[in-house]
């Protein structure tokens, strides 16, 4: 079943590699060192790749990127704060619904799902409310795969001496981060994506200072970033019941990242795959959704084929039972479907799944696209 | 080094078989028909456990066990509830903890740590305080192994019209609880425990008419079990990323848990673990911390050796450097450590375990015990 099991071109759970996976074959004791070890040398290798080591701390948390999202404006925007939810997707909506939900200020700026918020729209915006007191956005939106300008962003934010919460789920690992020069006081990341781990953690790094200013924000227990990183830093272990197998897959999966060049070689297979996808895809008479210059190398969004034979659950099941699994279109107003670049793949993987999608096409009848 | 890893006597996460672990080695996509039939037909199997098919939900939940216990008073506890929680050590105080955070009014009775709460000081704090809306308890409490007496409990809180919620994490699938016979509004598992999946999701068995008033109640976006609920009743799909490799971790424990012989099966498999220790145990000199009568078969306190060259690290390094690793004592007072019965372990791997322990102080030169 492992090798029979349809590669999955979607934005996590993505495909790992069997050696990830074999390392799930390990019961590990949740109290024990070597445990505890895997833990440490996780959270080290994670900072050194956003050079966060000396600024930040690794906050591991149970549960999906969505928690760990959660957590971060939960533990590290006050009881008192407000803030500036940046908006062009479903994940940036899902930011503004936490802060409902939790009772933060906030207020949202929106723009359309193929449009960028500019850092000029930050500048205004912070410039009109003052009472803003943290920014949040997506760095890269899975809902279309759109990359916002995170750079830019920030520096306009640390400029008005206000904090960034950074959603960087499905670009963190392969598009570059650097905290000593893009100022944040949170960094959400997730086991499951780019680093090419098995989904139920999330990540958190958080800036130490704005970490040791926030005991008792949490409106949660569980969810506490602060409560979580204290126990840690004193006693090595997660404060509740980590998922160890899960932890013990994304070790090894860094393992092979390291091995593999690090984030400059995760970036560059991405970019690979994501370009011989759309060389194929363009070649077929697809259309992509974005132009290319706001395009991540993450997920592509395809405009659906326009033939009244085309329907997208018959498309994907045909797809599926040649190998590869493919992601529904997100958009409400457009039919679309989306194809991942990420996991363990490679542009000829890419360029296989393309010729699978032709095939299927021609069974369905489906000549326009 | 599948084979070569130490058998973990701990209360979860513990020892699991190859077979489940081997689950773990194919990649699922979260959005897959196929993926959605294993979460239909894990919940399907949890219910039936508990005979609550026809009266409950079954709501799976990404993270660990106290993830889902803080979900369960967040989404079924209205916000002007009050619960009595019921206190025998550190899971009984994580509870009231739980309502702290979350602001929900709540008082606690605490009995010593080798003392069940009986349904008559049930009856007499339910009787004195009429505001009480939620009566919530640890079933076995884990710091020491002891067994709350849970159907009396249960029936002295129905009779007064009042709702139970029941922490079951380290009891659930291995002592039987009847929602036909134990009414409930939530009982609390995880997928780590006795049902011997890994860790990395929780369960909540959550009465259908509660939930159905839940909507609004919760103080958290990802842990609402209303919405989680809701979504995955409508498509199938979990809301948010599902920890795709535990999810199939614990449907493969569940067929080998029916293939056992369910419940019955399992609940001898650990008595007789239990059993099997204890003697090999009391045989070497040990002293357990509580009478037989209140001792579940799940995780057993022992006396530390009186010797003074008994200490607790180098004897657990020791025993673990033999093949077993066992569990520290959580008790403030009095020294001792754990030895967890459950997992996929058989009696004759307990009293190897012994063997172990007994090489262990010899070399120690622990005489005294």
């Amino acid at each position: 079943m492992t090798t029979a099991a349809p590669l999955l071109l979607t934005p996590g759970p993505l495909t790992t590699s069997a050696r990830t996976r074999q390392a799930m074959l390990v019961d590990w004791g949740s109290w024990d060192e070597g445990f505890n070890q895997l833990t440490a040398s996780l959270c080290e290798q994670l900072l050194a790749i956003v050079n966060g080591t000396d600024s930040h701390h690794c906050v591991p948390l149970q549960g999906s990127g969505t928690f760990a999202v959660e957590a971060a404006i939960g533990t590290l925007v006050p009881r008192d704060g407000k803030v500036l939810v940046l908006i062009n997707g479903a994940y940036g909506k899902r930011l503004a619904k936490i802060c409902e939900v939790l009772g933060r200020n906030y207020v949202t700026f929106e723009t359309a799902e193929d449009q960028p918020t500019t850092a000029a729209d930050v500048e205004r915006l912070l410039q009109a409310d003052p009472g803003i007191t943290h920014v949040a956005l997506i760095h890269c939106e899975t809902s279309t795969g759109i990359l916002n300008p995170l750079a830019d962003i920030a520096q306009v934010t640390a400029r008005h001496g206000k904090r960034l919460i950074i959603d960087a789920m499905s670009s963190f690992g392969a598009l570059p981060i650097d905290a000593r020069q893009v100022p944040f006081d949170a960094l959400i990341a997730a086991s499951g994506k780019c680093l090419e781990g098995v989904p139920g953690m999330g990540l958190v790094f958080a800036r130490k200072d704005a970490l040791a200013q926030a005991a008792g924000n949490s409106h949660s227990l569980a969810m506490d970033l602060f409560d979580q990183h204290s126990y840690m830093a004193k006693t090595g272990q997660w404060r509740f019941t980590p998922p160890t197998h899960v932890v013990a897959a994304l070790h090894e999966a860094l393992l092979q990242y390291a091995e593999e060049g690090g984030l400059p070689a995760r970036h560059q297979r991405y970019a690979d795959n994501c370009q011989a996808l759309i060389e194929a895809m363009v070649a077929l008479g697809f259309r992509r959704f974005l132009p290319a210059q706001i395009q991540a190398p993450i997920i592509v969004t395809f405009h659906a084929p326009k033939d009244p034979r085309y329907q997208f659950k018959a498309f994907y099941e045909r797809v599926k039972a040649k190998g590869f699994i493919l992601y529904p279109g997100k958009l409400t107003e457009v039919e679309t479907f989306r194809v991942g670049c990420i996991g363990h793949v490679n542009p000829a993987q890419m360029q296989a799944a393309v010729a699978a999608i032709a095939q299927a096409l021609e069974e369905m009848q489906v000549l326009e696209i």
